[in-house]
């Protein structure tokens, strides 16, 4: 039976043996969340980066649609925000476009995880299409918490526990205690998702920064449950 | 109100201010339960090294007592293994001695912790002795977990919860989802905390290595409840 482990933060993922098995990259607040809303509004493929300039040079160089944030906010001189509302005014279609999207912590996670056999993008919204996908290929999965500046974050992880329950009957997911932590900590917030998560004071801090909408929204379990970013080559396309 | 945080893993230590706080290292099985076990018996001084070679010659140098092992076993040509039973068994006194004791995740954990202001040893058996020490302190608080292989581990983990909710009175033990996971795994726990940390593969290996008496006796609350190692130059002295 092949093993589920989690890994906490992209700063522990050279302790991880990642040749030949699915890396799930999964920062809920708000990358992969957006990521995913993105490619169900019709966005064909997501250049993921770590900088502004970055973002701002591949959106000239291959015309698309370009998405950054600091400190919560959305950055000047883009097209977008990284809030997944952004994929889903009318005002601005998105559909057939392609899109660079800069984000830190989640770029860094994906950057890391390149050894994998297979690196797809998880969040709430496609948490189906994951599972679906990591029973199919069958390999050992590794999910790679994108965290919050490095650091164990309590969202990731209870995204994480929940995809380890989805797959229970087909992986192992009790031989790492990262992942029975996980299962535990999804087991206590399953009942009220968005109160267990408000307690998470930097999540309360993205609250406060009148991105409330965004976290309700992100919590939302298979909205998109068909829509899977996977990698490939230098960007994610939807599979 | 100072604050309470928890490191998962020696490998993310580069990311906490250690400055001016106080650090709590743990790795309950069983380096840090078997030091405290140590000085409750009558050991004087505690050098922690990472090899066994140096764990040889610091023995010789200095002429104290030696305790290594590997693979959960004793190693050969030390006087005690990293049982805490070794320290009590009256056909071989300790008290008044010195020790040199070889743990990898321990002395990793003691070294990159270096720039805190004071530096504790905890367990289960010391809980209390840790909390008060930390209250009288009043600084910020990191309690860095051992580790299993660099790997987050559910046993120093839970320890952790149990001092946070310990110092919640006095810290601010929720604006850090560490922290707050600590805690919330702890509750879980704290009902049948053997039966919990069964769950744990890499605990059900030790158990299977004859150590399971180790693994009783560390669960012990408050066993000496006024016993507290605290580093000082390169050694832990009772304090």
């Amino acid at each position: 039976m092949p093993k589920l482990d989690i890994c906490f933060s992209p700063e522990l993922l050279h302790l991880y043996p990642l040749e030949g098995q699915t890396a799930v990259i999964v920062d809920i607040l708000r990358a992969t969340s957006t990521i995913v809303t993105a490619m169900a509004a019709g966005v064909t493929e997501v250049f993921p980066v770590a900088t502004l300039e970055e973002c701002r040079a591949l959106g000239q160089q291959h015309g698309c649609l370009t998405a950054a944030e600091r400190d919560g906010l959305p950055a000047e001189g883009f097209d977008l925000g990284n809030s997944p509302f952004g994929f889903l005014d009318d005002a601005r279609p998105v559909r057939g476009r392609a899109l660079t999207i800069s984000t830190t912590n989640g770029t860094l996670a994906l950057q890391r995880s390149r050894a994998a056999a297979a690196i797809v993008v998880g969040a709430f919204l496609n948490l189906s299409a994951v599972a679906e996908f990591a029973r199919r290929e069958g390999r050992d999965v590794l999910i790679v918490c994108a965290g919050w500046k490095g650091q164990f974050c309590l969202e990731d992880t209870v995204f994480a526990g929940a995809l380890a329950e989805a797959l229970q009957a087909d992986f192992d997911v009790r031989s790492s205690d990262a992942a029975l932590a996980g299962l535990h900590l999804w087991q206590q917030a399953r009942p009220d998702l968005a109160a267990y998560l408000l307690q998470s004071s930097h999540v309360r801090r993205l609250n406060s920064l009148e991105a409330s909408k965004d976290f309700d929204f992100c919590l939302q379990i298979d909205r998109y449950a068909t829509v899977l970013p996977r990698w490939h080559e230098d960007r994610l396309v939807n599979t």
